[in-house]
């Protein structure tokens, strides 16, 4: 059977990758990061979902330096869609320097490890955060970087990395998920901690047009709903 | 005054890094790593030279998987350079999965983070172990990922990756490091841990031709030398 790493965060893109990529008959192991996120809510639904899927799942936890952004500084103010913080620059002050990079890295030494053939992220291009290494570009020369880093990719037998849902709308996904009978309450996509989603950050908006276009009711309710 | 980010193993080839980038008037900080390999005793050696060389430095502890390589794992036998293990696949099985992506992926966030424009690492491939991530083409890879996974890059900013002594033999490294006072016996090269160097394995014989050709005496001694 063959081997794939997921890059499990907990999110909506993450929860419906790893459910595609259970369909596709592969032996999955989930590699989840405690980085000191302010939302470290999303770990808790990451184990979850594993849990669900019939998983393995790594946790690692790391320490990303203070200041880094406001995804690890409870201290600064999320960015809202119409902020003038993303106008500005298009990168919100919730990027985080080099996270993908990092995470993918880490894929990549699991995958070596346990001989995975593929590596999979739930990255997409469409309706995303504006980061950079959410784009197709990145990924295709992080692909190169690593066959060329690498044993495996000496040996010619480079890990394959796949972002299935890089060309997905949101509407895409939330349909996609719902096929794949994702357990949408057990995601989470919201920048803030606490017990129900904000529904005002960014990520809460995008989840929320995502699930609006696609005619399907989240099961996750943000706060004050019912 | 430019700001740099240094990888410092502690060992011979970091150091002169080291050493050579304080010439050039950085302000550098050293990023060193505790990722559990048999010679942990090169931190200690790390941490004296960023001591003496008065850079910042700081250290990273982080888990790599068990049998990820015989240098996280004290139990499999280390090759010399005569080993039937190199002779078979020309990487030995010192070789730690994506040890220097990870590595230079963490440069790259504490570089976004200080706003350092270049990041240094001490890799070279002439004299080297066989590791595909001490390549050129490796690094130029690895280069261009970053400028695009990046919001540094993003922003026509990138990071700046460097490494001086690619093309420079074990030989002309010590020649360096003499020239530039590199206190030799505060480095480490031995895979083996212990209070002096075994002398045997692959690293100790690679440093050991480096300071004979190089018709300099090494200030570190072997076990049993006077």
């Amino acid at each position: 059977m063959r081997k794939a790493i997921i890059l499990l965060s907990g999110g909506l893109d993450s929860a419906v990758t790893l459910f595609y990529v259970k369909t596709r008959g592969f032996d999955v192991t989930c590699l989840t990061f405690d980085y000191g996120q302010r939302h470290r809510r999303e770990i808790q639904s990451a184990k979850m979902l594993a849990k669900l899927a019939k998983t393995k799942q790594v946790i690692l936890a790391m320490t990303f330096p203070l200041g880094a952004s406001s995804l690890t500084n409870a201290k600064t103010k999320l960015p809202c869609r119409q902020s003038s913080v993303i106008k500005k620059t298009g990168i919100p002050n919730t990027y985080v320097p080099a996270r993908n990079i990092i995470f993918l890295s880490y894929a990549l030494l699991y995958a070596e490890v346990i001989k995975a053939s593929s590596i999979f992220i739930g990255i997409n291009s469409i309706d995303y955060s504006g980061y950079p290494d959410c784009r197709p570009e990145f990924l295709k020369a992080f692909t190169k970087m690593a066959a060329l880093g690498t044993k495996s990719g000496a040996s010619g037998k480079a890990v394959k990395i796949e972002a299935p849902l890089m060309k997905s709308s949101k509407t895409d996904i939330v349909k996609l998920g719902k096929k794949l009978n994702v357990p949408f309450e057990h995601t989470w996509s919201c920048y803030e901690g606490g017990k129900h989603p904000c529904g005002k950050c960014d990520s809460c908006m995008l989840r929320a047009d995502g699930f609006k276009e696609a005619g399907i009711v989240d099961s996750l309710k943000v706060k004050g709903a019912r």
